[in-house]
């Protein structure tokens, strides 16, 4: 058996599993303090003996392994989990093999093993939500260099029209400063599950995402691209920003037809619970094959 | 003995060497037609007894080896080499294994095994001449996916006080077509040589290059940045990126100091040569190995 921890910076999901990528068990649990939530994660797994633990979680987080502070969440905003230590917490109550990395790279491997990039060797998932981040499989790995991707902070062309200052508290107007859940409700003055039907919203939306996409394609060339996240519930802003990648790529890259090679998640909203069970499953043959 | 190819659009570089990169003999080629190029090209290898040959080209190019058109030159608007199959024709002079990438590729090869990056095993090299082009070493290997990267069409924010159109013939002002030499000699009216103490050039060059690496840390998270080709001898362009990389940054991500991070090739002008060496070593291990 297998531990999973997908933890997001509203709840944690937790479950049990096999590599295979089949769920046992699973619950929630909101994300309040370590204090509170992390003795609600062990009392869960607790109730299995699981042999190695998988975590794709919220950052930014140390995933070099060399590194002082490898396991920990770092420089998060977000109240009494700035450098926190989730690896070693983890390690304290459970001696198994914990792997370790971000939400949206669990989710990419999640999707590369059996989501709508099974079988591929290279993909990208994108989640647009509270924040945007994005998780890569390069040649069959995840993309690693000096740290983990922060790709949801690039720069985008801001719309001529839009005059909405951006959000982000580094960059203003990057991309998840100008198109993330919050720049949207800020924006528009309500929620997007609210503005379904305002098409201006979901083709600025697809203005931005489209550039994105554009930097993504010329520089890492993935096999699949899935997005996810509740703003990609909103199904026209795929429409959307097909359009508009087709015109900011002109022709340049040969690439799939759009509509196959931009894709929903094939996991759905379980992308990143199945990914931190591959996290476990790699961890746990790391562990016994060295 | 092995042999390289650094594949130019306006001169071929051809050496023979070892595989610690020591270069024995070499020759340069004008790049005209492939009629004239490669007869030369042949006939200069003929002179050695060669295991395998490098090959770093100009592009587009097919790498993807299940291809139909592995080892073309593919869409080039150079007269007289599209669709040319490179590999195909070196195959028939020779009997030895050709490996064949993009000429940045090379490079950034180069530079991981034995320049700037030497010992790292993630590195990004990019070049800034005639076009701007990108290859990035991930996890030790070469980045593909779908394809080589064209990291060279990213976009860019337009500066404000920049009117010069753009000169891309598929984006106008992408990187490439604001930032590439051709670029700075139609906006400035002079070619960049002769524009050594208008700060203004300089500085405005930095700025986009800054953006884009600003995109390449983002996306990529290299452990070392090489910046390399005909403009960037001009020194002065990495201290006004440096700066505006900062700027734009702030200081979201920890990276190494910049002076450290942001380097000129450790090879020179041999990065690429060097580097068509190890891909014909590599060529020769992949054959002798399977």
């Amino acid at each position: 058996m297998l531990g999973a921890i997908e933890a997001g910076g509203t709840k944690f999901v937790c479950a049990v599993g096999d590599e295979k990528g089949t769920i046992i068990d699973r619950i929630q649990i909101p994300t309040t303090v370590p204090e509170e939530t992390i003795p609600k994660v062990i009392e869960f797994f607790k109730q299995y003996s699981i042999k190695a633990i998988g975590v794709g979680s919220f950052g930014p987080i140390d995933v070099i392994k060399e590194s002082p502070a490898y396991g920990f969440i770092t420089s998060t905003p977000k109240p009494g989990w700035r450098d926190f230590p989730f690896v070693n917490k983890l390690q304290e109550a459970f001696s198994v093999p914990i792997g370790f990395n971000t939400d949206v790279n669990a989710a990419a491997l999640g999707e590369a093993k059996f989501g709508a990039a099974k079988g591929l060797d290279s993909c990208l998932y994108i989640t647009v939500g509270t924040g945007i981040g994005a998780g890569a499989i390069v040649q069959g790995k995840l993309l690693q260099g000096l740290s983990h991707p922060e790709m949801g902070h690039i720069l985008v062309r801001r719309h001529p029209n839009d005059e909405y200052q951006g959000k982000c508290p580094y960059h203003h107007d990057c991309l998840e400063g100008l198109a993330a859940g919050p720049a949207i409700e800020a924006r528009w003055g309500t929620k997007g599950d609210q503005l379904v039907d305002r098409l201006e919203v979901w083709d600025l939306e697809g203005y931005y995402l489209a550039q994105a996409l554009m930097q993504f394609i010329l520089i890492l060339s993935p096999k699949k691209i899935i997005l996810g996240g509740g703003v990609m519930k909103q199904q026209q802003v795929f429409t959307s920003l097909n359009r508009y990648l087709k015109e900011f790529l002109n022709e340049y890259v040969s690439l799939p037809e759009l509509t196959d090679y931009i894709v929903s998640p094939g996991l759905g909203d379980n992308a990143g619970i199945t990914g931190a069970l591959m996290l476990a499953y790699q961890a746990f043959q790391e562990e016994f094959i060295h």
